[in-house]
């Protein structure tokens, strides 16, 4: 069951601030600022010795000063200090603490002798840690975070990210912010684990219903049972990507020295990872592109793509991309054969990929194109749409409506489309495609692109399967 | 040796258009139109028995009609007329054509019986054909392009590009005109290569001086000893790399339909690429985004990577990708650990992938790259850069000079960089790094894009070894 305390990390009516600080771009000074700019509901308490005001809040001497029990205190102070405000919290009954600052088990024996204080605390008084060595967690619903990276806007959305260390939950946030068009709900930046694991978070994202898709970032595995469990139980739900680093030596080694996370063979990771059902990626950006394809589009049923070409030579490279990842070219029944003749010039042999190019001079490229996706979408031997575009000036949909009217009477097949041809025009067609207020296709880079996403949505649908047979 | 007249090809002095038409948008207007538009300073001749005036050029009722023996004609009628075309070609002398007309051995065969004639006939006369069934030529430095896609301008550069079809050809020139920095030497789309295929297209652009790096998208081998002859000519020069498509039977089968380009083990095709020691890619974006880094970089000596990266988790990720790569994180000189200790805090052990974010606060962003990419390029044990940048507001640098005076120093290893965080900012900074006036730095997205690009630069140092010794 998950930690019923949990929420209060990402959904806080109140907040305390401990390490806050007046001099702006200072981490402590970012932090509240941060909260500010993103538009937190909740009580935020300053906290630092020197007392004062920060951004028209009274800063509090020390946390026993704050009037009230806060659903979180985030820390971020100096290592050796931590551990007194632990203390502090724990006597004053604060259940959540999120600790930012760095210098323990990934610095030293030292360290990690401060750190396991910390926990023994911790666990005595029942209270939760997330951290230490993390910049913490961003929850776009509930307008938090406690990330000192400069944040000023948030667009909520069904995409939730679980990062080995907050920096990069950020960098990942900040991509699809500024690139992309879906929505963050939750980051979970888990540093150091000294108690919130994978594991734990899994089962929290996995329940919580503002929740669509869970990405995952992970050094270390800390506890492999727990997370196998925790992936089932999630994956009955929603799809949940796992990018694992320290496949290799030097992985590892960079690993260990990052967030002291322990070397295990990638293999036993490998199973474990497989056994739990989530989807493991080998790039970092496909815990973006992946994440935006199941938040756009259900999976599909089925392995057998349907591919729309605009070129012969595109087509050729679509079969390839699928086939070598896995998938079908399916084999069109007669029917949408017949649909895609009447369109197309008498010389050609029309087949799957269906190249759309030589029909466009007599049709033009919006009839051509709802002509394949309608022949795919109704084909019973298609399982998923693969739609390429081939941009340029004189071949751009200026009219998407009627694809997107064909697309919503099949709601239960995906499309995922690429552009190629010119990259403005692309990113163009992408931002309507992607931002349509009715159905929306999720648009990648090239065949081989969008092709590992439909890899993806294809092996989700296998794991669900196979973990509910 | 080059086919001599192969040149004609690509720096004609004069070009006939037989199918030419004045209707706009048709593929016979949008020729010469284009001729046009990228400014050919040669004579052209458009064709078509209709007669009359296009864009201020008088029609030829025939090619006979034509005053002169045209370096190269270029055919787009029926197919049906074609082989009358070629005769009369022929009888005048003119050795180069290229056929853009489809509906030969694609199509049945009969189109295959026709397209025998043709070839029958040219070589009798020896006539070199291009083609049938594909766009054509394009060469950005003779302003000249057979292409029926509308081409705007064409910017000026050392990239070649053969491709199957020439339609594939201009989708990725439009796509590098669009969103890339680099120019374009030749294009060279060679459709169902009745006559000039693969090998005679490596030989001439291997020996282009215009040509610094050859991409090549090959459906089928037709003569794979000449093909490695070619290749390993070509390599010893510059790289080439080759997307070959129809690695499975489902992709073989739409390359049939596609070109009629025959069916071949995979593992066979892939023994003979190896042996030529062009580097194969998996990609069609590679063909893109490798010949940048070609471009702008010279290759590494050897394998080891020193990686600057601006934090802890993505150095991680890109230890692994290039790993499993098949390079190495290379074991940095005490000499490079003491440089980067003295901007690093004290808490920090300093080794490679150097994580700059810990230094940040105390030097600044412009401070910490300088002094990591010289520490790195000083290095003995380092062959080659990967410089992660995090961009985002407030950590964007602004002065890049010192990185480029850096590099300047150190003209024979390759730093390749890549972006994250935020996008805009990093499409940005790509132009500044890529457009830059003293040397240029290929920026790509995400660590394991670069790491594609630094594996495939070393492949080519490999190959140009092996072939050496």
């Amino acid at each position: 069951m998950v930690n019923p305390n949990f929420i209060n990390f990402v959904e806080p009516k109140s907040v305390a601030i401990v390490g806050a600080s007046t001099t702006p771009g200072k981490l402590g000074y970012v932090v509240v600022e941060n909260l500010f700019n993103i538009g937190y509901k909740g009580k935020i308490y300053p906290v630092n010795p020197k007392g004062g005001e920060l951004l028209g809040l009274k800063i509090f001497e020390n946390v026993k000063k704050i009037p009230e029990v806060v659903d979180v205190a985030h820390v971020l102070i100096p290592a050796a200090a931590v551990l007194g405000v632990v203390k502090d919290l724990a006597e004053m009954g604060v259940k959540n603490v999120v600790i930012s600052s760095g210098g323990f088990t990934e610095v030293d024996e030292e360290g990690a002798k401060m750190q396991d204080e910390i926990v023994k605390t911790a666990k005595e008084a029942g209270m939760r840690i997330i951290g230490p060595n993390t910049t913490g967690v961003i929850s776009a619903p509930a307008n938090f975070s406690t990330t000192f990276t400069n944040v000023d806007e948030l667009r909520v959305g069904g995409a939730s990210y679980v990062a080995q260390t907050g920096n990069f939950g950020s960098v990942t946030l900040t991509w699809i912010m500024t690139k992309e068009h879906f929505g963050i709900s939750r980051v979970i930046g888990l540093g150091n684990k000294c108690d919130i694991d994978d594991a734990d978070a899994l089962e929290f994202l996995g329940e919580d219903t503002k929740t669509k898709v869970i990405g995952m970032y992970i050094e270390g595995l800390k506890d492999g049972r727990r997370f196998i469990e925790a992936g089932k139980k999630a994956v009955k739900r929603k799809p949940v990507l796992v990018l694992k680093s320290g496949r290799t030596k030097a992985g590892a080694k960079a690993a260990a020295s990052h967030t002291a996370s322990l070397a295990a063979d990638d293999a036993i990771v490998d199973s474990a990872l497989r056994q739990s059902g989530v989807i493991r990626v080998d790039n970092y950006g496909d815990l973006v592109n992946y994440a935006k394809a199941f938040i756009f589009q259900p999976p599909p049923k089925g392995n057998r793509v349907g591919i729309i070409t605009p070129s012969g030579g595109l087509g050729v490279v679509t079969s390839d991309a699928l086939e070598t990842r896995g998938l079908k070219v399916a084999t069109l029944s007669e029917n949408t054969i017949k649909k895609f003749e009447e369109i197309s010039p008498p010389i050609i042999e029309v087949r799957n990929p269906f190249d759309i190019w030589p029909a466009v001079s007599n049709h033009g490229l919006e009839k051509c194109y709802e002509c394949g996706l309608k022949g795919m979408l109704e084909d019973p031997n298609v399982d998923a749409v693969l739609m390429g575009l081939m941009l340029a000036k004189g071949w751009d949909l200026e009219n998407i409506d009627p694809l997107i009217d064909t697309l919503m009477k099949h709601p239960n097949k995906p499309v995922i489309s690429y552009g190629s041809g010119d990259w403005q025009l692309t990113e163009k067609l992408k931002t309507k495609f992607e931002k349509h207020k009715k159905v929306r296709i999720p648009m990648y880079e090239f065949p081989e692109q969008a092709s590992d996403v439909i890899s993806a949505m294809y092996k989700y649908t296998d794991s669900v399967n196979r973990i509910k047979s």
